[in-house]
């Protein structure tokens, strides 16, 4: 199965397949069949890549819905702490977070299901990140929570110090002051 | 328009938009809007990913009906020569190919219609190359055409003598022996 669990229902880890000869290598790094197979359907729209330097820290974000959007996180260049928190309403796991290192090299990808927040700390020199999204970028939806809430207890791989982080990422609220309506689907 | 005009009926060019800020820069590198409100919809099933070292030449390459691949490609790292052949039958550019420079730098992409014989050569030390495509891989369904075709006068970027190519791309049969049943749909 090349999909693992988390803990968190509905977040899973990817991973592909890989086939390497003389001349490089190749895999299929989305294929609607194998998510299929494994009970997983989604209509990707939407692939959106980023360039970041090292220290940058993009998030925490979500879209509310009817914009809510399941993303598919991976690292195209260089390496990431990709995090995210559940926030779906009356999940037995919502306030908790989830970290993992995505890199380049692992080719590891986190399918984030809607009702999650999302951010990712860069750690190597520049990265290279682009992820899948089933819904389309509605501004007037945007939500997010600050990244350096304690309650959420993520580490990102960075001394915080560091963090460059937009204007408009600094003033997000903490966990506990959002509003949001997101349904948690057992 | 983002979407340019190449000379070969439904054989488009793509640039995205890329923002720019102090943490690097962001783009949507698929938006199935921006094609819709071009005229141009597919959905896409599958993304395919391939390193390749300096002349590596991938291709040329296409899936018969009814498993032929609208491909858009473009590069993640590095520079390529992308090229493709028109193979639909009846096309007034029947038998005419178009090769464009792709790189991780000008970020173009090249939207390659069914019925068109795709490939590549790198011209960069390293090149990681990514595609979407509208249908699955079918190996059986699997054709191609040389790529030293003299026919096809296709400037592949690297001197031909370097070539690495697959065993099974070095058997290739020349444009003028390939048989296939595309339709041209004006
Ligand atoms: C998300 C998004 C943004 N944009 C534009 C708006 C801005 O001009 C520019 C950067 O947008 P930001 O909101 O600053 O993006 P960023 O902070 O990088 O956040 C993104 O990456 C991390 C993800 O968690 C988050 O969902 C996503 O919004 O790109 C688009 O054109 N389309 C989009 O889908
Ligand atoms: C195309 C493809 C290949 N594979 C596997 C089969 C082999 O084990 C390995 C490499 O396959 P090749 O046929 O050697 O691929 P390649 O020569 O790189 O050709 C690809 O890139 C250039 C493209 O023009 C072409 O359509 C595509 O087949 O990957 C898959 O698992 N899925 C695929 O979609």
């Amino acid at each position: 199965m090349p999909f693992q669990q988390t803990g968190i229902p509905g977040l899973l880890v990817y991973e592909p397949k890989v086939f390497g000869d003389h001349r490089g290598y190749f895999f299929e790094s989305y294929n609607a069949n194998t998510f299929r197979e494994a009970g997983i359907e989604y209509n990707f729209v939407q692939d959106n890549q980023a360039r970041s330097t090292y220290g940058v820290l993009r998030g925490l974000h979500y879209q509310l819905e009817p914009y809510a959007q399941t993303k598919l996180v991976r690292v195209l260049e260089g390496r990431i702490i990709d995090a995210v928190v559940d926030i779906r309403k009356g999940s037995p796991t919502y306030g908790k977070s989830f970290a993992i290192e995505l890199s380049a090299e692992n080719k590891l990808q986190l399918l984030v299901p809607k009702g999650f927040a999302h951010g990712y700390a860069v750690i190597s020199e520049t990265a290279e990140v682009m992820y899948k999204c089933d819904n389309f970028y509605h501004k007037a939806s945007e939500g997010g929570i600050i990244y350096n809430d304690p309650a959420l207890e993520i580490n990102w791989g960075i001394d915080l110090k560091d963090a460059i982080v937009s204007e408009k990422d600094l003033v997000l609220p903490k966990l506990a002051d959002i509003n949001h309506n997101f349904v948690f689907n057992s």
